[in-house]
């Protein structure tokens, strides 16, 4: 079956259109009236006006006497006034003033006299000292006007108003369903094929974080009526529908079918990237959603779409984030059929920010969790080169990323431990490492793009790990080689050793399928070493051409049977419970250029490597050689 | 009882005092595992570490058929390769990679012959179109580290990565007990003499902003033995506990002997205004924080005592408040013994920041509520003369400040219906006006601190409005004076008019007590006219010193009984029930400089203005002639 998208519209004239197209189907909020003990963080539905003043009486501000300041006029140093009891009313600070009175005269200047008498050697003014009527809030006054934000000093000045309920925006219900034959609830130890749902839980979230109650519906089978069951139960139920999944064309995607049966679609298939398969309808005057299945794509069309039809609900403006000004560290191509969100991970490095790509696929939903922002390429344009100034919409507060180790080289998982260690110590930094392997590490530094990168790279002359590298990509120095640890690298293979794998030569096999690292890692630079040694042809190698990019990657296809063995390091080996042929320990070593050295972060970084803790962290590892982590090896 | 406070210790030494002090008697945070479904916006308590690979199976990333790519090897254009039943598998997008297979070729590669035979022209390499294991996230890689929180993105991650439930920071919650004979609980019509307890309210959507509960105790009466009962209770239910009022140093205030006698006083009196007679303790290992009474004053010590106390508890950085520089519109005059925190007012005029600072009463919570921002003078410091450049703590974010209208002038009610009419129409711009008179907004303008006020200067020469005035303090020109309403100024009196006044010559009268507006405003320029006009001593007129900054708080001085009459609007009359003797009708009008004019904000003011809507809402108030509001008057 070939189906056709209806639409490819652009992202704005698609949201534009839809809040036009609910607005004519009627689509409107709903208001509650609610007790301001429970009001702080909702939206006022109308404005709001105090009944009471504030203070609702006229108090004493002071401990003192209470006066009419008439009876005092003329006092002064040689020419005292006495006042009579019943002249004055003994008062505290938050007494009302009492009948007839107009002033208070603190304490310290009565002087008290026999038979009640008191005598007052400075007149009082007219309303001294007398926290007046409405001095805060004036009854009648509009405290908050309409579609405001009651924050906790609002609600405060609700009471002291005398307003003890308010009419707010109600918090609309989000229904979501789960649609998917081979979608299973999330469980620890899923089967094969099975695809655990874990969108509802992210999209929760997300609109909780809006203001919004989300109301998630059990999995739906692809079965077109038992989706219809479920579209009209949860639009009976909610304000607004997510049918997750069944967004886009295949045989068994019947969400565009049921909205237009049960109501209205606007359109499907918009011009973003991820995101396209979107459906817009309503149902009635209820929004229904389409949302696309990947993860990435199912975000993307939630924060794009449903967050617009939310800020319409709640009468807000929206679209207010974080933006900064950053520089490409690599190529972002794209296409002109449409605008495309790309996650980045940012950098503030050496007073610049530097934003690098991560993983586009729409079904790497780690890709988000990482990102410390978005960029977004337009429709007309192919991409941005390296080094151009892009703008990134932030995902974190940008005070973060300026407290951010930015790490870019070779992997190792000893990266995540000293990432955890530095932010328990100080959880005002943090460190984000990107695996590049070494040679990428070598070119973010010289680029001024990372505070620091691990390398491990065997000088295949004299056997020596990084420092002629060093020389020769840093020809006029300015950075620092230190030691971090020695590395037990080999042969990763499956428990048992069922193919009988004894070294290097027996990869050539016949049946034997081997994983590899990218080009460029150190890894790779190790194993196509040691063939070159050995001369053996890599390309008789079945599977040389496969890459991963980590070390546990690697470990994680040779335990799933995917490959039979893979060069990789002790840890990562023993992560997975592989066998291991040891071939050899190398020196891993973090680059750290000048630039960085004598920064904070990089400073608690060095302190870290020489703790116990960190060292502790290596032996459960496993593998590693501990010498005199955070030592300058060189400094060139 | 002559009391001292123990310490005047200055507010950071405090803070870092009190986080040893804690330590030292123990105080940790508790953790608790959650289920990821509950799990987002919470602070993980250790790492945490994926389960399963995600995905956690080879997967097909195509409809087409999944092959052995070595069976393959060799197809081209001319050489085609004929697979038999058997050598393939047909896969959907999503289904595992069949045993023995190494790749998928897609469907539209693949030529369907005779007997279940098929014919590729092209070659597949080994991995091609196959989601791997791991791609997303490998087992055992750490997904989150420790003391992070956990975003929409990261819960979905877990579950992807077979992490289903995860051990998070405990909400502390936060025990809070109202003390005070005078103290009742919020009512819409309290007596003389009650406070309404309105903190507990406050103190709570505080510490639930920042991730705590809140436990609010019935309030307890000034008695020594029922407040200790109270603290018993509240520190064995909570893990920190308030102790709201009481801290002073009067004759019934118990915190600090109660804290003594069942734990320990760090402090007593810190070197900050408001909130000086903050008391930090703690019962066994859990903080007691006597906060307080006057709204502003506990706001001040929560914010900047409490809130280090919970960031401690979640090992969350913190302190990372919004900050910008502003010029200050008017004169801070601050003592050597503290640092005094100054609620601002910010607006953005003409491309810079202007400060207000707002009523520094401790007890006027609305000033916390009208703040966009705060600024703190340092112990050190005297203060700051008007035009200097302060830092000033954002309390709202700096987009809303860029939005906001800033209004300096004359006070008139209608001010607060064109905020709601402006912010309904359009939510991304909000209105915020300051009282100041009409000379004040003149001097605003000329200052470049406004975009426009209301003014209502009589001329006494020729009985004319505003515009001989704007002629003498513009001389160069560069402003508009726009229509907006004639107002019919008079006599407020009580309702019944129980001292028979008939008109100004009567204020004089003995008995009588009058209330006034301050002096710059256009009122009091009015009544001084009037007076001299019929040759009336204002000396003779009691209470004529006696002033007020609005309209309504002169009608609700009156409406109290503390004034007999006050010159005002007819509107502000009508909102206290009032009785009203109409003396003049008077021009109301919109100054608004060029710098101003041209902006988004104040054209879509002058469209509000002419609008239907806020004639409705001007009718509704009562007392205005309604001629061509938004129309210019003049341009000089």
């Amino acid at each position: 079956m070939s189906f056709q998208y209806l639409t490819n519209i652009p992202l704005e004239q698609a949201r534009d259109g839809y809040m036009s197209f609910l607005a004519e189907h009627g689509f409107a909020h709903k208001t509650e009236t609610v007790p301001v003990a429970k009001i702080c963080g909702m939206i006022t539905a109308a404005p709001i006006y105090a009944h009471i003043c504030a203070p609702h009486y006229n108090a004493s501000a002071m401990d003192g006497i209470a006066v009419k300041a008439s009876d005092t006029f003329g006092a002064g140093e040689t020419t005292p006034v006495t006042l009579e009891p019943g002249q004055y009313v003994v008062v505290d600070t938050g007494d009302p003033l009492p009948e007839g009175c107009d002033a208070v005269v603190m304490i310290e200047d009565v002087v008290t006299l026999d038979e009640g008498k008191v005598r007052l050697h400075v007149s009082a003014a007219p309303w001294q000292n007398i926290r007046q009527i409405g001095e805060d809030i004036c009854a009648g006054e509009m405290i908050l006007p309409a579609y405001t934000r009651i924050t906790p000093a609002a609600a405060g000045a609700m009471i002291a108003g005398g307003v003890l309920n308010a009419e707010v925006i109600s918090q609309p219900v989000i229904g979501i369903i789960p649609t998917g034959d081979e979608i299973v609830a999330p469980k620890e130890d899923p089967e094969p094929g099975d695809i655990l749902e874990f969108n509802s839980t992210i999209f929760s979230a997300m609109v909780t974080e809006w203001g919004a109650k989300p109301k998630v519906y059990p999995i739906c089978p692809d079965r077109k009526e038992l989706l219809r069951e479920a579209l009209d139960k949860a639009v009976n139920e909610c304000d607004i529908v997510l049918i997750n999944a069944g967004s886009s064309a295949g045989r068994e995607d019947y969400s565009h079918m049921i909205i237009e049966e049960a109501g209205e679609v606007f359109c499907h298939g918009i011009a973003i990237k991820p995101g396209k398969p979107a459906i817009l309808g309503a149902c009635g005057s209820k929004p229904v959603i389409g949302v696309p299945g990947y993860p990435v794509s199912g975000i993307i069309v939630v924060d794009q779409l449903l967050k617009p039809v939310l800020d319409n609900w709640f009468n807000q403006a929206g679209g207010h984030a974080e933006e900064i000004r950053a520089v490409l560290s690599r190529p972002v191509i794209s296409g002109l059929k449409y605008e495309e969100f790309v996650r980045v991970r940012v950098g503030c490095v050496d007073g610049k920010y530097v934003a690098s790509p991560l993983n586009r696929g729409a079904g790497v939903v780690s890709s988000f969790m990482k990102a410390d922002g978005m960029i977004a390429v337009p429709q007309d344009l192919e991409g941005y080169e390296a080094g151009s100034e892009v703008t990134v919409r932030l995902l974190r507060p940008e005070h973060e990323l300026k407290n951010t180790i930015v790490v870019i080289g070779s992997h190792d998982p000893l990266m995540d431990e000293l990432s955890d260690l530095i932010h328990t110590a100080d959880p005002s930094m943090n460190l984000s490492s990107s695996h590049v392997g070494s040679m990428g590490g070598i070119m973010a530094a010289r680029r001024g793009e990372a505070h620091l990168g691990g390398v491990h790279l065997l000088d295949e002359e004299d056997g020596t790990y990084n420092t002629s590298f060093i020389r020769r990509y840093f020809p006029n120095g300015g950075v620092r080689l230190v030691e971090c640890v020695g590395r037990t690298q080999g042969l990763m293979i499956q428990k048992g050793n069922p193919k009988g794998i004894q070294g290097i030569p027996d990869l050539q096999k016949d049946g034997l399928s081997y994983v590899n690292r990218q080009k460029g890692s150190g890894t790779r630079i190790l194993i196509d070493y040691l063939c070159k040694k050995e001369n053996i042809d890599t390309a008789k190698i079945y599977g040389y051409d496969r890459e991963e990019f980590t070390h546990t990657s690697v470990a994680a296809q040779i335990a799933s049977g995917s490959a039979d063995a893979g060069m990789g390091i002790y840890s990562a080996a023993a992560l997975y419970d592989l066998d291991f042929i040891p071939v050899c320990t190398e020196q891993y070593d973090l680059l750290i250029p000048d630039y960085a050295w004598d920064t904070p972060m990089v400073r608690r970084l060095v302190e870290v490597l020489k703790s116990d803790a960190f060292r502790s962290r290596l032996e459960a590892l496993g593998g590693y050689t501990i010498g005199h982590p955070g030592e300058v090896r060189m400094h060139f």
